[in-house]
């Protein structure tokens, strides 16, 4: 029997596994498969990842050099050849799924991805996606290539979708300990699925078929990206009638059952929030209905810059001052606290107005040191070192993202304008504007 | 001086409570006040309510007769006379604040009694509101009318709004353990609120104004009306998928941060979720902003009775029956499970629609042993017992709210047609509909 084979490496360990795509999601991963004594090739297109690895080096701010020079070398086999998918008995898929131009999903890497490795696939694989993705995705876009080379999905190679959960950056949860959910095409794919996933996540939660798994994902996403979008929402309302929403939300975060407190910002960042809810407003197309809250929330979420630039030019403005010819600094370029990762940060797109305004533009984040390449977004900027000098020569500082590591008595202090993004700052002062 | 006096006898317990307004909320809080050791006199225009609770009754199921009889006589004392306002050194208000017929606040009860207080208050005393209402009312509503009668709020009179955060049918809360929000007119309201509080429940959250207070209670509550409403959507797109929403939320559940699980039903019921958050929405025009994600709920929350129906019709269509001179059974008429509650509940509208259409409406609800007098339905019903034979005799039985008492595996084997609002029956078997 092909599955039992396959269940049976795969529970002694004997089995190589392949993690294509070495990011926020797949690194974490291979670092686990390696930890508990598998086999691992990584791919990536991206040579210059494979390279640093190959070196012993990370990538990413939150994973240790050292986790990864221990594995090199020996059970970690980082390259860019995809021909060694030949070697592997399971594929973990963890590219990126993004949004075109028009908001619509991009499945590129997915479907390249597949089309790529199909002639090293073989019988006795298991194949999981991990990319948040719609309902249907592995069904539809997945199963039909595999089948197209004559092997039968749930009898020669099995094929499941079990969404990724990192949360980079979180310190009480890791790979092993986050739950994993999974769907198999068939019974035989899931049972393929769980003995892929039993030795490194503490705790399996299979579901019905892959959709179900595909859409847990997006909804736990869904869920974010509205109960953001409804706190920046009241985070106005309540701006006007001259409440402080963040006074608000921590009061009723007292309640001890019924409530879940989620906080207002300048806007959502990474690479799920503002994307993944979108995937399904485009499948639900397809079906004749509606994601009404996942639209209204898109729209109050990618106002937010606007909103905070509209303080900023007030804040400004009633110290006789145009935003044409001042100096800002933004605090945080990341999307979230503690966090090196600026993908989607309404950051950038807050310093993007602010510079078409005609602001000099400087910003200060002590995770990126320097203002990363992006496709979308050019800056030529390094990260301000924070002194009281410095601090006190921008007519404006906007506390965008509230990382740990500033100082900020040292910021309010000296800050001749301070505007505050995430309620860090007691109201009253002169100096402080909410935004 | 007046205030020092207050919060003397507050402490030690000597001075006499007055609440206004005996129901789900006022009631709790009468006999908490009671069991500590204060003086009560509950008020309420329900003379009824006053006889039930002299003869030592209760007339809210969760509430046991033996607290009350325990209390009346000796500390308690029910009347409907608010001359005896005269007596008390605390007077909190626990009235309604419904809706009027254009969704518009109607603070008729608030300001009624506020009315008919006014000519027994007196110096030395401490006004408290728990009834939901939008930010401005204690100041704007209450404060002038105190004012009027030639008190200074927070030197004669102290002021404050402390919101209610009762859970009927909650075994893990109850007054004491829910901690309190308060907020007040001025710094010596707030402290003579704090005293008030201090000995019947067991935290106290100061908040720095009445109008923070008031948007505490009503974003607890937007909360819950959005997070339903983004499942009762979610809940339409999933049955088109042809995906168990029921599944994907308890998947996504063991997700061990950043989800909360809210699940869909038929449709939302009580004093609470379909009436507060129309509150804020009402406050917000005046300062000219939106509220459209509370909108969206109340849209999308309002229209899953007529879904649920739409269910029920294509489920007799399939047998080919009509409506129309079916028989239907509602399993469930309170709002909620395990309470007696039907105010603004789902079942209702939905046994409404079913009757316009011609069927022939039966309930069962272990709670509510005859269908209660109601301002806008009426109904001449009693609980229908469950048995094989009363079960088998409908053409189709409708799970609306899925009481811990209904016996669920009677139900599944003797229902001909079993809509489900509550994900409580496996999907599959042939008489099984999911609404």
């Amino acid at each position: 029997m092909t599955q039992s084979k396959l269940i049976d490496k795969l529970s002694n360990k004997t089995a190589t596994i392949g993690i294509v795509g070495l990011g926020y999601v797949g690194l974490p991963l291979v670092l686990r498969y390696c930890e508990v004594g598998y086999r691992v090739i990584g791919f990536d297109v991206d040579q210059s990842k494979v390279s640093a690895l190959l070196e012993g080096k990370s990538y990413i701010e939150h994973i240790g050099s050292d986790k990864i020079a221990r594995f090199v070398g020996s059970s970690l086999q980082p390259t860019s050849d995809l021909s060694r998918v030949k070697e592997v008995d399971a594929l973990i898929f963890c590219v990126p799924t993004p949004l075109g131009r028009h908001r619509e999903p991009d499945l590129s890497f997915v479907v390249g991805t597949i089309e790529s490795v199909a002639p090293y696939l073989h019988p006795g694989m298991v194949l999981s996606l991990e990319s948040t993705t719609y309902p249907g995705t592995t069904d539809e876009e997945l199963k039909p290539r595999i089948e197209a080379l004559g092997f039968v999905v749930g009898k020669d190679i099995f094929l499941v979708f079990s969404p990724e959960r990192e949360d980079p950056g979180n310190p009480m949860f890791s790979t092993q300990t986050i739950p994993k959910v999974c769907g198999g095409c068939t019974k035989e794919c899931l049972q393929a699925g769980i003995a892929l996933y039993d030795k490194v996540v503490d705790t399996i939660v299979p579901v019905s078929s892959t959709r179900a798994a595909e859409l847990t994902k997006l909804l736990e996403n869904i869920h974010r990206a509205v109960n953001i979008g409804l706190v920046n929402e009241m985070k106005v309302v309540a701006d006007r009638m001259n409440i402080d929403l963040h006074e608000v939300i921590r009061a009723a975060a007292t309640k001890p059952f019924g409530f879940v407190p989620y906080y207002p910002g300048p806007g959502i960042g990474g690479h799920c929030i503002p994307i993944d809810p979108f995937y399904l407003t485009w499948k639900a197309r397809e079906f004749g209905v509606h994601t009404r809250f996942i639209e209204l929330a898109g729209e109050v979420n990618s106002s937010m810059p606007d909103y905070v630039v509209s303080k900023i030019v007030d804040g400004l403005n009633s110290r006789k001052k145009a935003v044409s010819g001042s100096r800002i600094l933004i605090l945080g370029l990341a999307y979230k606290k503690n966090v090196d990762d600026s993908r989607e940060s309404p950051s950038v797109v807050i310093m993007e107005r602010l510079r078409d305004l005609g602001a000099q533009i400087s910003y200060a984040d002590p995770h990126i040191p320097a203002f990363p390449v992006m496709r979308a977004h050019r800056f030529s900027l390094s990260s301000v070192a924070l002194t009281e000098e410095s601090i006190s020569s921008f007519d404006c500082v906007v506390l965008a993202t509230d990382h740990d590591r500033f100082d900020y008595d040292l910021i309010r202090t000296n800050a001749r304008l301070l505007v505050d993004c995430r309620g860090r700052f007691a109201e009253g002062a002169p100096n402080i504007v909410r935004a």
